[in-house]
């Protein structure tokens, strides 16, 4: 059974020269590069996967993979990067089904990347304090089709955390360590938590707080990826590269009190 | 409703200096470091993330995270590091539900990353033409709880893939590029390729090949993944550090002839 | 016995607000940004290191340091960086009183570094096929004061080496691995063959032709060099980062045939 | 005029298959690895670079370069690596003629790196506050040759430096911070002051220090260098990497009071 293109959906669309083309089906009719004027709620109901004509051009229609959900995210923030959400999600053992903490919301990228990881059956709660944040990234969430996985709330994390029996809790805020004591008490047994800084003394006071803690397997990484350019002239490192996004902290609850 | 451990699983225990001791419950009877004498087929049965005694002493019991999977599992062939099997999950957009095919199967450390991502509903099709390989690796699986979601076949990628319509197609085989075209006819538009190789030639001929099918987005990475060491003298990045992994290269599917 | 500034030096000034302003003093009579109107040759004759008045605004006047001179020189080709350039007088152990073969001569960047290790009884013997780069590099060696440590040939170092019992030859040229055989032909027993190239299949045809030659210890390296920014609100790597230079291949010539 | 091996010299001998065995002329007969029982002393007088035999065995006699100099030194402290060095040297500038001070003086690594730097006119001053460590450095100083050009100092350089009109002043202590001022007042105007410190928390307080005081262009940097090997399977990053050695703040002063 094929999918369709929904209402408010982002689609992506791929020309005959391979070309790639993201259309918010929400929009106006507009003029878009590539494509010529067109009213994209035209695309609602179109099959997923199938070629069709717009004009006298014919595309590819496709649903964006989590990169391009990603990558075509508005931003109101500094979001955390693919390279460190994989890790995240990898490292704190995010599964279908889990029940997962994050704070704040920023633009919800990292919010995406979770909520792909426990869905179909799982919740992401996302606390932030600044209401206009949290608005954004649902708006983000809803046209990734993902934001019926994601609970929100307009609190402070480091006054505390309502939910308890948590799988997974991950603060990306400035003050991680004023939340590592409520993240300790609400998550399960066997819970990690995880802690996103770009400063080094984020980091220190973030470890401190956690070895207060009945935490093990406290461990702090840096991820760096460098592309590599292929060409017919020969390989070499990308010259571009970001020198840093942050640093990433981990740690496991392995005894109630 | 609480999980119970299960035949033959690993599971892990805490004891109260907070130490972590993996027990393989298909053991025989023996003395474990840290435990003393056990007879691991009495841990079946248990609740795991309570606490329970053994002799004297008191532990806690919990479920192996992925990342404990991981490192728990016994290694015939050089594994892909979580970094690298983070970043294809996220990269290919590995999901609930998708129907993925990988060639090797190795020690199924990959296969591990990719079927809890893909569970409850997913399948993993792996490849392999070593059969005593699949076997180790289907063991590695059933220990980590994972192998209903996974497909085995002894079966040479550069000859064929039988499949059609699918997800995803990750190669971690010594020649990716004579897998390529088969891999093109086998993913659905929209489908990832990934090519997983330590040497540069790999490399330039995978993307060789893969410029000579209808694929964009063609991309490689290197993951590099420094531990910082925070301690009471200050903090620093790890001495020890592993210099190189293997590169990862991407590519996506966008139409049909 | 202070050092006075000479015609067409290049001079650094710094004004009471610690601002760095560069002046060649082969200039015309111009509005500098941070001084106003000068006339450059007034600066000739000046004592380095002292302070001196220029309009209404007091100046300190320095001899431009080595990075100065590598930052200030005018570029018309790809530059070695500092970092590399270091990498290659240490590891050649290039020192005073030496003889060292260098080619292309590029903008002149290594062959400064180079001429400031050999000095002030040494040589470097520079090869460039383009006479107009050998002109320009050796206008930025004369305002770097070196350029009497300098020889310059207009010949193509693939086709022979006129020199013999050479300390060192560094090769920045495109195809390294043509003047390898020269190279190990003109070099003292004990001297170092270099070659500096952004490619990976650069390296290997040169690895491959030094490993025809009776060289020793054929190590190739990558350079990578990290700022961190330590401000008030704390220190992390810089977010600006060049991803890559070029590989350095180092090699040792023991013995004659 | 070919140079003959002096008392003391450490030399290089390559045998026929390209093997280097470094001889200590200093030691007494023994049976030495590759080459058999041997009274070192009857190397002293032969030339360097020629043919020579031993027993039934011919063996070409080379000068030991700057590098062999370094790994061959006998350490009793951490040492400044070779990567480190080379920044060291080309970023303060430091050339033939040049008066520097550094502190401390460990087992001698970067003195021999300075030293080889200024000579054969300029002198390194060293303080240390451990009569041994001098002592033992003096020795590696003076098998590398280089002796001449350093002179030493049982002092504490956090207690004020005798010198002025320095070069450079270069701090390899555990705390550079508490020299910043003295290492001020000590150099030239132009000169450089340079810290090399492991810890993060060492870098911060030393560039506050320098902060204070009026310098300009304080940079810290971070120097990593990864080896590729180039074998007939092909090229890649070596698995074997030094993840971290220090990092380096430089700062250049440029006016008295």
């Amino acid at each position: 059974m094929k999918q369709t293109v929904q209402q408010d959906d982002i689609v992506v669309l791929i020309d005959e020269s391979l070309r790639k083309i993201l259309v918010d089906t929400s929009g106006k009719t507009d003029k878009i590069k590539g494509i010529g004027v067109i009213d994209p709620k035209t695309l609602i109901g179109q099959c997923y996967g199938e070629k069709l004509t717009i004009g006298s051009k014919q595309f590819w229609l496709l649903v964006p993979s989590l990169q391009d959900k990603l990558q075509g995210l508005r931003r109101q923030a500094q979001i955390i990067l693919p390279r460190d959400a994989a890790q995240i999600r990898m490292n704190c053992s995010i599964e279908p089904g889990q029940r997962v903490l994050e704070a704040g919301i920023g633009s919800g990228s990292l919010t995406i990347a979770l909520a792909s990881a426990v869905a179909p059956n799982g919740t992401i709660i996302s606390y932030d304090i600044r209401e206009e944040f949290i608005d954004h990234a649902m708006k983000n969430l809803k046209q990734a089709h993902l934001s019926q996985y994601v609970t929100t709330k307009i609190k402070d994390v480091t006054e505390g955390i309502d939910e308890s029996d948590l799988d997974a809790v991950i603060l990306d805020i400035p003050n991680p360590w004023a939340a590592v004591s409520h993240a300790w008490k609400a998550l399960k047994v066997g819970g990690y938590l995880c802690a996103y800084s770009p400063l080094i003394s984020q980091v220190e006071q973030t470890v401190h707080a956690i070895q207060q803690e009945r935490f093990i397997e406290c461990k702090t990484y840096e991820n760096i990826q460098r592309e590599m350019i292929v060409s017919k002239h020969g390989t070499r490192p990308s010259f571009e590269m970001l020198g840093h996004t942050g640093y990433v902290t981990f740690a496991l609850k392995v005894t109630t009190l």
